[in-house]
């Protein structure tokens, strides 16, 4: 068992394989939640458990869930799934890396006839992107109970066209109850999509912690006027203002371990060369993986734009709008023994981004592995990791998966022990 | 002829007439260059030039000249004027009060029949905002040999429609030479477009320059990365090197006496909520009153450029593409002779926008007369000046013409005593 690996170039052949499913001539992939595409993909996905000895059910969202049986059935699965829908001009490893790594799992096992203490399941979780419909990471959102399912499968893309209504179409609306799977711990393996592993030289990141996440929607107020007939101290130029703030998010950021802060989005209006700013929208996005510091950031956001209006005569409206608090991973300390025994170099990580993973940890004892990839591109056609680098988070996969399973079984069994000892006692 | 003053109701009715060719539901006016409405407008002032006893002349750009004769006709004449055609959203006065305090004098000096010294002309310019064709003061900077005949009457709109073509439509191609009327002064009157004498509560700006511009494009390159995953150190954001030159700009404005400094336009690339900007373009305008200030001002946007470029480690592309050197009004002492007299309050001011007295400036003595707009807002169809406001710009005008047209017999009658004198000597 210690020396099991999975087969690198099945993996990466199977990786390309899936890629052509919504392959762009750049070499990414467009294959969008709900299409026909997603249909092959899945189906793909459903034929390739099956070989391996899978039984396959598919829930309300659309969730599909492929279970290969273990020595104690009874017990809790260990779980591992992450999704096959892309951004409109995404890559071949965001979310399909993270399936296409448990498939491999699946393959290893199943070929070297390994019977797991627990049942293995491996999951394909229902539109993750929120390209086509929103929000993001609908599925698993849905599956843990996040959202409420009707609301989601009423969802319509930019046509009108019915979430439910598609997930029919193409086979995959199932009947199975939400959140009923039977799973002991969850792990999702993701190339990072950022710079961080590469820039550190490590082959997996251990995410400890998905950050947490604060919205906001942000108005300066000004009042347009002619940038050439209008001394300076009688603008109201919300343009000025604007940029102060994006000054400041980044100013916040910096003071703060571990902060992150962005202003992604920004619409001026008039946005004409010869007029002074009247109104600009801008995004802000701050990030924390604790969360009193993310509120401490929020908070220094706040009295700024307070400060700011006041000092330059104008309005700024602040919306938070979203709050998603940080997420722990329980189970990262199986995926660090399973690195540590396979001798990859590794370094502790937060997820930056949202994943399946981050709601999976509201029902389960959850694990993300992270793999590098190329200068940390991703939403991008030029996604990439190299088969080893793929390969080594696979291979981190299949030990974590193993490890957890035995730890399952085995506090089960200490579990039944005591209680049988207890009985004896009673007796 | 101290006494004598305009019609504030007539030139108040005038230019509500004028303002319902191209009237908007909100009150304003949108009446392009070369259009039917535009058109219409031309036709009327050419009605009412010729009701008043004038001969009219259009010359090979559509500029329109309307010639009233006076006690000596072979002097140089006396011009004003300014343009009728409107932004898609302007206003009523911007432009149209130039040509209509023109068409006000001219009504008040024929209905009193006083005999000026030398002729007065009342003109009209084609597109002087350019929002059809580019670039703005096209008619009146082709008339002073700026721009290239040929070239400005191939310029297209957005659907491909010549210039040349819409004046020949309209029937305002003229076959007049370009430069060819034989003119002594000119003056043009036109609202202020900013703020400073409602501020400063003065009926009367006397201009006495128009501000020098430099006009910029800037780019800043950086990297397009995951708000989420990318650690601020590791970052290239586009959007924060953008705010930071957004204000320096302003810095620099307020280091220097009379400097103005605005960024109208901004551009964000991907634009996306938790995408780290990879581009962001956006447009700079700088300006001030002396070419010497303006050109440190220049120097110190080019340095700082260089300095956060090298200091955020990406790149800033500046291009200086257009530079308005400053205009000297050197008739501007007749403007503040003729409001002095009048003794409405005053201030001197410079103009802070182009217009079509900026380029006559070019070929013969030149004033502007400014006025008072409500707030200071203009390309606006909430643009407005009272009547009382208007009629003082209108008064000055009158009294500016008519001195300046004593001033230039006058001078002119020197010129011949001296020649005569000199002449006597030599026989």
């Amino acid at each position: 068992m210690q020396d099991l690996r999975i087969n690198e170039q099945r993996l990466w052949d199977t990786l390309m394989e899936m890629g052509e499913i919504g392959g762009t001539e750049k070499g990414g992939c467009n294959r969008l939640a709900g299409t026909d595409l997603d249909k092959q993909a899945r189906d793909l996905f459903v034929a390739w458990c099956e070989a391996c000895g899978c039984t396959v059910d598919v829930d309300k969202i659309g969730n599909i869930f492929a279970r290969r049986p273990g020595k104690y059935n009874d017990l809790p699965a260990v779980g591992t799934g992450s999704h096959l829908d892309t951004q409109p001009t995404g890559g071949k490893f965001d979310g399909v890396f993270g399936v296409l790594s448990g498939v491999e799992v699946l393959r290893t096992i199943h070929e070297n006839n390994i019977e797991t203490p627990t049942a293995m399941e491996f999951s394909v979780w229902t539109n993750e992107e929120g390209s086509r419909f929103q929000p993001a990471m609908q599925g698993s959102g849905t599956y843990v109970g996040r959202f409420d399912l009707e609301t989601e499968l009423n969802k319509t893309d930019v046509n009108g066209i019915r979430l439910g209504d598609e997930l029919e179409r193409i086979g995959y609306l199932g009947d199975m109850e939400l959140g009923s799977r039977n799973m002991g711990a969850f792990f999702e393996a993701h190339i990072e999509q950022g710079p961080i592993l590469e820039d550190e030289e490590k082959a997996i990141g251990i995410v400890r912690l998905g950050q947490g996440i604060r919205w906001y929607n942000v108005e300066v107020v000004g009042r347009p006027s002619h940038s050439g007939t209008t001394p300076m101290h009688l603008r109201k130029d919300a343009m000025l203002t604007a940029a102060a703030i994006v000054s400041e998010m980044n100013a916040i950021a910096l003071r703060h371990e571990n902060g992150l802060g962005t202003v992604g989005f920004m619409q001026v209006w008039p946005n004409s060369r010869n007029t002074i700013p009247g109104n600009v929208k801008f995004s802000a996005d701050l990030r924390n993986p604790r969360p009193d510091v993310l509120l401490k950031m929020h908070e220094e956001l706040i009295a700024y734009c307070e400060k700011i209006a006041e000092e330059h005569g104008l309005d700024v409206n602040l919306d938070p709008f979203w709050y998603f608090a940080p997420v722990e991973f329980n189970a990262s300390d199986d995926v660090k023994a399973a690195t540590e025994k396979l001798g990859y170099s590794h370094m502790d990580i937060y997820a930056g981004a949202g994943h399946d993973a981050c709601y999976m940890a509201d029902l389960v004892p959850t694990g993300m592995i992270f793999t590098p990839c190329l200068n940390g591109i991703s939403h991008n056609e030029a996604e990439y990791s190299s088969p080893e680098e793929c390969a080594a988070g696979a291979n981190v996969l299949l030990h974590t998966m193993l490890e957890a399973s035995e730890r399952i079984a085995k506090e089960h069994q200490q579990h039944s022990n005591k209680r049988r000892k207890n009985a004896g006692c009673e007796f």
